[in-house]
């Protein structure tokens, strides 16, 4: 068996296709175009390359972007102050800080992520990472659904593979992926987006015991641990959708959290890296600046 | 194999001895007693019941306890003054609105509950139903705990029952108990209370294919569906610990999600209903009264 290829990249165009149509109508109507704001504070490489990338994509969907550099020595008091304004600031839909923040070894000023993060206006938290957003989401009314799993949920279900009733495992637990992933997939009336109804859900971790057998009990297997290639072959069951969310970069290769080639010869379905879940973030990311920008023009 | 049984009414009232302890130190100390207030919208029996227990078992603590009781007609708008009477006065310090509330069927207004219970100050939130507060213990960083799911976290605590790298299903996916007690055990660094740390979690449901299978594979398995009985004998893993939520009347018996003598038969532990789980809310609901009340003397 050689497993279907889930075509992320393609998805995302897709869906972004969508966006950009549905913010040509909402500047038709006579509304500013949406905004999304990013602080990018020092010049870590990798961060200016998804700072970039997120610039470009906003700049397609025809969604303006506002890129804030700030020096890596940024006080708390200036980033703080900064988010302040774009949080008063009626021109700007969407928030995001970009992490990780400079540690003190980077030259950083020893920034306190969850109070920065804790500062944005949860209705410009286009990231959903603030604490509201996050129990409304549990709650199963979510207002921002986070991007990462929410592209996931897109990928499902625009390649109509069914969630309801199946066994979804998911390997990590962080708050920007595993966590949120878990709680939508158990949702009982799809509140978090389609496909999220009647999964039955396991959230494991890099300490499960036992995790092979953990994974192997699963029809949807979603890998978010951020270990190169810890899904091996063995730990998939024949005919499994596996999701690969990791990118490590290894060498000068990218792999994902999902030993592929071994994946392939066993999965129904898999997601490659790069190309897979990667594009979708993007893509759920101009979503929710489109939403925070008619929420805030009805408001 | 006779399961050993976990007196959970023992262990709440050890609870509540120690609260009591901390209830008279910090009045000792110059503090007005911590006040619970309790709105109670109409005469439902069952709910007169619990609402007087809970007074109860404020006045044993030295807690003291305001019974509000509203009309079964009362209005959203006169439930909401009254709630933001209760959120404006320093002396009380923690609200709690007594669910279900009535029914048009029962004389109601058609209350919206969501909007009610979102109407508690979330420092005041001793039921920690709140959206910020729900986020928070998602995040790993609670205020509240949520009373059921805390008490359960308790009494495997003080029964010295392992849950780190245990797997732990979890029968029922309310916003009261199945979806925090999933989240809290999850953590990975025991942020949400003793034995909140790197359990692997199943959240399953009435609708989770092969239940039974589900629920065999569980080290640790946690009912909370609200259906008398449902679990049966053989969805119990020989020796594993059961902990039965449910509270379900079935003629004049209270019966709970789990048939007792089967799951006493095959497990190593079990909770009776009733005396088990029950017991324990109240007492964490004292806790996070005391909780509040100290907060609110430090701020």
């Amino acid at each position: 068996m050689t497993a279907r290829r889930l075509d992320g990249k393609a998805i995302a165009l897709q869906i972004r296709a969508e966006i950009t149509e549905q913010v040509g109508q909402f500047v038709a109507a006579g509304h500013a175009p949406p905004k999304l704001a990013a602080i990018l504070v020092g010049d870590d490489p990798a961060s200016q390359v998804y700072v970039r990338n997120k610039e470009r994509a906003c700049q397609k969907a025809g969604i303006e972007s506002l890129l804030d550099r700030m020096p890596v020595d940024t006080t708390q008091e200036q980033l703080l102050g900064r988010i302040a304004e774009l949080n008063a600031d009626p021109s700007v839909s969407g928030i995001l800080v970009q992490l990780p923040l400079p540690s003190k070894d980077q030259g950083g000023a020893g920034l306190d992520e969850r109070a920065v993060l804790d500062a944005v206006d949860p209705g410009k938290d286009v990231d959903a990472f603030s604490p509201v957003n996050v129990g409304l989401l549990m709650q199963g009314r979510p207002r921002f659904l986070p991007c990462t799993p929410h592209g996931i949920i897109q990928l499902l279900h625009r390649c109509d593979i069914e969630t309801s009733g199946k066994h979804v495992v998911v390997v990590g637990r962080s708050d920007i992926v595993g966590k949120p992933m878990a709680m939508m997939l158990a949702q009982k009336d799809g509140s978090c987006g389609p496909r999220t109804a009647n999964a039955t859900v396991t959230l494991a971790h890099s300490r499960t015991a036992n995790l092979t057998e953990v994974c192997r009990s699963a029809d949807i297997l979603i890998a978010a641990v951020g270990r190169p290639e810890m899904i091996r072959g063995d730990m998939i069951r024949e005919g499994a959708v596996v999701i690969d969310v990791g990118i490590n970069r290894v060498g000068d290769r990218l792999v994902g959290d999902v030993a592929f080639e071994e994946a392939e010869a066993v999965a129904s379905a898999t997601t490659p890296v790069p190309g897979g879940v990667g594009p979708l973030t993007i893509a759920m990311l101009l979503h929710n600046t489109l939403m925070a920008a008619k929420w805030q023009a009805e408001a």
